[in-house]
């Protein structure tokens, strides 16, 4: 049960942006310790400190990935007693980052957790370990370690995966006749993801093709088309569809929702039917 | 006349942007694959929508690139009936994406079409195919499995490369003592590239170090140098010079000419011999 | 002395940023030369034409990477009479850029220049060169050769190493009972990286937990702690910590710390223990 070490592969998401050198001297401490592995750069664009929209970024892609190791860095608490982990999923995958919920939802689309370690005093870490840059000393030396084949046993000490900081994910609530939802959040072309699918929607018995009313915390509201794609609607029309990770986006046909109404992850809306508020 | 199989290389151009995992997750598409390729992001910052300007930058970009499979994604109208397309081109580069004029400048640039296949059915398709993100679904696997060296005819059905959407280029054109020029880009440092070339100006007997008038729409005029690099001209002065792909552009010596000038692409300018106005 | 061949590095540093096809293209012509070379971009987020912060950057990075050949491309004069140089350091690092500072403060780091060839004229460029893409036409194709293992001395002809531009680095000085120091770079999340390290600090007798006094050039005056994590101080608070380059740094816990008191590379700022001004 070791990772396939023919194409050893290190993923890489983390908040540290690309304007500084961070991220190089990530891929420079893995291709010292494990020269043959590839590494892909998941994304390094998570906005700082946000933690949840890390997660959503890291499990969205997890199926896409091959079996490998992914190591997650948004980390606003490094350097404190957070836990710093590795855990091997059922499905083959191995998570490595800090134990803040960032890697939970991961886990759960990999199949659940086989086997968990401590990672913090690993004999792999770079020293002296730093207080601040834990994706250089930490995070990348024990991904490289683990994609060179060596045992997750070795790599730090076992932990109790009942020990782990999970991270809640509320869902869509149906209230009378409306759907309420949070922002998941926003990607750059402003469409706005919520943390509901188009099986919440069809409790309400909203078809493709309906009208929508959508109401913000404001209590404006606006109304768009349920609809497959953007060009379903004219140009700088509001549209609610199925986004490319099953879940349910506002957007405006080449336009930017997000900036249009104000929205950002964590915001409150509501959906309804608009014949039924007519 | 496959793909050489020794070093397998797939090159991306999209206007996903790196702020999300899109990216990300068509390498790991590509990956899962063909592991034995390598992966090179031509560049993802392309403007959202632009068609004519990612056109222009894979089709700069070609010649300085391995022979490989070439993808492309700039794809306003995803989801709708337009085609997606694979094409063989006669200098042996394969190009991938959206039919919608987006790579016609490349297969240009290589030599022309050789064998042009549908993709939209493709059997390398991942099922089921989103509305809105065919580059994971469609552009990225069909690319891998032509990088991995199988037959462009497996990949998708046969296509007349005459019906093709195809990407008209305005070029410079004199009118009286002056060339009038539309804006094909800017980049990071300001400088806005023409449509037009040196052999343009030559029309006009304009020599590097001679004073050029520069017309913008507003009727606005300023004069600079027509000059072989920047540091031919004070810091602050205007410079036209020809860029590195042998294109005309404005610049300012440690400045940015964009901004200065309001210039965006598509903007029409009017560049004449000083001495002609006098 | 040449460099290992069994997994070939070029890491390239530029202020090309991402939004064109420039740093697709150096990828591209290195994959051309040396298809086995692992290409690691170390940063294209260089402040444009900011030669004194990529060789921070650079030198900085230098020790985490594999023995290899390093690019390193900010140019504001390019196309002058500037050299352009191919360094072997006594590490066994090879370092390829223009000879203006950039690459010196590295230099120092890999244990100093063993020898050097101006390579202006290398048998290596892509002809024809051009005026403005050195990165192109010079510095790529030059590194990709000395990665596929070609001798130092076939890209160009010898030179005298100590006829190098040289880059000095102003080190903090003790004024009295303050130290004063230049800022050197600003990262990604606000914290401010002084030109000092905790040794500077030593020798005022600050300890970690002490208050400082931060005076800024306009003489505003502001209390922060010194600390070892941000977790140390609370939410919105400044401290001074050592970073993990081993430099001094300001910064706000979950804050943008040179946002907040307007600081910029080059400014000069005052740190002093609070209990002396009392």
């Amino acid at each position: 049960m070791t990772v396939t070490n023919r194409h050893p592969l290190v993923t890489l998401l983390t908040d540290y942006g690309t304007a500084d050198e961070f991220v190089g001297v990530l891929h420079g401490v893995i291709a010292k310790i494990c020269p043959e592995a590839r590494v892909i750069d998941l994304s390094h664009g998570v906005m700082s400190h946000d933690i949840r929209g890390g997660a959503a970024s890291l499990a969205q892609s997890l199926p896409y990935m091959p079996v490998g190791v992914h190591v997650g860095v948004v980390d606003p608490t490094v350097g404190s007693e957070r836990r710093a982990v590795a855990l091997k999923l059922v499905q083959g995958h191995i998570l490595v980052g800090p134990d803040n919920g960032l890697l939970w939802p991961a886990a759960l689309v990999g199949g659940g957790i086989e086997q968990a370690v401590e990672i913090s005093q690993s004999p792999w870490c770079l020293q002296p370990v730093s207080a601040t840059f834990h994706g250089r000393d930490i995070f990348a030396p024990v991904a490289a370690h683990l994609a060179a084949g060596e045992p997750l046993e070795q790599g730090g000490t076992p932990l109790d995966p009942t020990l782990l900081v999970q991270l809640e994910t509320p869902r869509a609530r149906i209230e009378g006749s409306a759907m309420a939802s949070t922002v998941n959040g926003v990607d750059r072309f402003g469409n706005v993801q919520l943390q509901a699918g188009p099986e919440d929607l069809s409790v309400l018995g909203v078809k493709l093709g309906d009208q929508l009313h959508v109401q913000l915390e404001s209590g404006e509201l606006h109304t768009g088309t349920y609809a497959r794609i953007f060009s379903d609607v004219d140009e700088g029309e509001l549209l609610v569809f199925e986004d490319s990770s099953r879940k349910l986006a506002l957007a405006l046909n080449r336009g930017g929702a997000a900036a249009r109404f104000g929205l950002h992850a964590g915001d409150q809306l509501r959906l309804s039917n608009a014949r039924e508020l007519q």
